[in-house]
């Protein structure tokens, strides 16, 4: 029983078993503890009704202080509904939750509002921001510098910006699409591009481009989207009434790649892959579901996102750290949505 | 030129043009302001390295004591993967980003993490809790209770706890599918439901079934699965191969729905909707895709996003406000994957 008075950490400590310093360690963000050991004293603590009052308290630790102001993370994400976004938000959010940060996130509507978003993440004292998108501006990064809040831009990276990136290699995921497709023997190459003012998907195209001409290839015709479903098949309606039709196409993005297998088969009533190879980027659940079997490049995203996590933690806990490129090698993953070697052997 | 000192607010209210007044809402979480007049200032307040620090501010300020603690609300969700779930967590960040509110996100791994989430969320002195999840225990609750966090479940209702909840009408929305199948005139109907130890996919069911035998149907076999696509496409396979072959399949979920459309065009070759109606729930972007065209029931997502950040927001400025449960109607979306009376006309 407890006497009349808020249970303390002590009070936590016996009823959960464990030292006081565990205790402490549960409440305090970046410490290591077991994770048995912090469900235990969780549980403890909810059942007393013990409340240490993170934010006071991370204002009053000295320690805290020099370490970090707040224990919260910022994440601005612009596209939350693919499920690649999806996907690297939840894998962000379990490693930094791990670690006892906590995700302030920040899903915007758009590009253009992730300067504002930023501006606004840094008045909430944010130890440092993770950014899934690469429309950030000169000011805001140098305003977040201004500020030493360390940002980590992930999925992308921004040129002539001194700020860390955790990133697939674009360049050689083009480059392999491209060798899928002229190992194929396919004529009619075409490729839907992605967001021309960032440069993953100027990347991604280049190396298509580059290793297609290498290979004594040619680029048939090119389109723009916007690595949504919609954008990829509109782009495909385009391609699809030209004549000749083209026999290949490499999307910059599975979505759009999802949205010209679906405007292939409906709109024209065309076989994948016999008529049309399709070949997406991200290696999103949607890339493997049996009636898409879409041939794509995938991306360590667990890898990349502990990375983006262990990143942001270094800078935090030095601000003096250098900015870093870490750039992760893609897997082609070869499904039935291309003609290829593989299959042509079979 | 501002003088050696950090700039203030009244400078900030001098570059943007706007009173003092304007900057003080701008960094007030929950006051009223322009958007246009907001980014006005937030842009001068970057410019010039303004940083009115919000949760120093948010701890001594006697308004914001009365009316909230930090600034933030919690949002915890556990299938963010699921397209339904991300645009849920999109709607509210957009809804309370535009009233000064921040969310403080937990992406957890299954519902057996959502107490934890919820006893960690209150260590960060989060105004109030938004939950895309049943499975909260009365534990939990009490301890939300005990902090006087407000807390709105969102999709989902908790029997017999006095919490607030926002919900589509699950019960209806199964009777609707019932009556597509019926007016259809299908003989051996099938059922996926969901999860069974929560009120939505227990709702669905209930309702469809009530339906089916109220019009003198009968249902022919019901499986289970969890709401994911792998399990509707696996529910789907033992119920094809049942010897009468089920000719409708209504599910708990859309991301069931596209697993069982998968199953049956992939494994067993059938034509959809001549061999076999499919039903979801939810209306995902995926269901509209031109190869899926799913017949499903909507949810107004938007606007109950809205009633739950209400909700939320009159419990946090006024702690006596009694719990609500609002409940939506859901919307039949007749599409291709159902033989119906509409289509049976053309």
């Amino acid at each position: 029983m407890l006497a009349n008075r808020p249970p303390n950490s002590y009070d936590v400590a016996q009823a959960a078993g464990v030292s006081q310093s565990a205790v402490s360690r549960a409440f305090s963000p970046g410490r290591s503890i077991a994770k048995a050991t912090k469900e235990k004293v969780l549980k403890a603590a909810a059942e007393l009704g013990y409340q240490p009052n993170a934010i006071a308290r991370s204002m009053s630790s000295a320690r805290t202080k020099a370490v970090q102001k707040s224990g919260l993370v910022g994440v601005v994400v612009t596209q939350l509904e693919n499920q690649f976004f999806a996907k690297i938000v939840h894998t962000l959010s379990l490693s930094l939750q791990e670690q006892g940060w906590q995700i302030l996130l920040f899903s915007v509507e758009s590009e253009v509002d992730v300067d504002p978003a930023l501006f606004e993440l840094t008045q909430y004292q944010v130890d440092g921001v993770i950014v899934l998108s690469a429309l950030m501006s000169q000011k805001v990064a140098q305003h977040c510098r201004n500020l030493s809040t360390p940002v980590v831009v992930f999925n992308r990276y921004i040129k002539d910006l001194d700020i860390s990136a955790v990133r697939v290699d674009n360049y050689a995921g083009g480059r392999m699409a491209a060798d899928v497709i002229v190992d194929a023997k396919h004529q009619y190459i075409a490729h839907i591009a992605g967001i021309q003012e960032e440069q993953t998907g100027v990347d991604r195209e280049l190396g298509f481009c580059e290793r297609l001409r290498e290979r004594g290839a040619t680029l048939y015709q090119r389109e723009v989207g916007d690595y949504t479903f919609d954008s990829g098949y509109e782009a495909t309606q385009r391609l699809l009434n030209m004549q000749p039709r083209p026999d290949a196409i490499f999307c910059a993005s599975d979505l759009m790649a999802l949205g010209a297998m679906h405007a292939a088969r409906t709109l024209f009533g065309l076989s994948i892959p016999t008529d049309l190879t399709i070949i997406g980027f991200d290696d999103v659940p949607a890339a493997a579901w049996p009636g898409h079997q879409l041939t794509t490049i995938s991306q360590p995203i667990e890898e990349m996102g502990q990375a983006a996590v262990k990143t942001l933690v270094s800078e935090m806990e030095n601000p003096e750290t250098p900015a870093s490129q870490q750039v992760f090698a893609g897997k082609m993953v070869l499904r039935s949505s291309s003609l290829s070697d593989l299959y042509a052997q079979i």
